[in-house]
């Protein structure tokens, strides 16, 4: 399912990675439990997910406030910590205004 | 491999579809060929993309100018038709402007 984001202007969260596919089960989940945690952030308007070699996550926000609140969240620091040292080879965290979006 | 774009701000954008799963070869040699035609477009700087059930590539561009080009590209409209009858059961288009960004 795509994320049913409103009107914008929003924020959006482009998060690309390359795993190194060690602790492979407890990234996963760890990785589910993050995804339940962000939706219960204020402000958090939706998710969309696909990995293959690359993997990108993208998660959508009503503004940089709630992106700031779900980034200084104590169980997220923690698995942001443990992804730096353990399951990414390498990512990069682009914040994003969406400006316009169509599609049906 | 990631993207490698310069310092923000510059474009990003987020394309996120369902696949039909109809005409899949046809579809793939079409992609192969938008992507080879979009890094040849003034402004272009960078692809991701990673597809499961869900796929989402994220193009990353100078400006809203480039983007505008590639959009009205003759070969990328003809392939976009193609999608919205074919190829794609839902799809959605977002353009956003990248503020900031980290990583390793």
């Amino acid at each position: 399912m795509l994320a049913q984001t409103p009107p914008p202007p929003y924020y959006a969260v482009i998060f690309s990675s390359i795993h190194t596919h060690q602790h492979q089960l407890e990234y996963e989940h760890t990785a589910k439990r993050m995804i339940a945690l962000a939706r219960q952030q204020e402000g958090f308007l939706g998710m969309e997910s696909a990995r293959e070699e690359l993997g990108i996550t993208v998660s959508y926000w009503h503004d940089l406030e709630a992106i700031k609140q779900w980034r200084q969240h104590t169980e997220h620091t923690m698995a942001r910590a443990k992804g730096r040292t353990l399951w990414y080879s390498t990512f990069k965290v682009r914040i994003s205004k969406v400006e316009r979006e169509y599609g049906f």
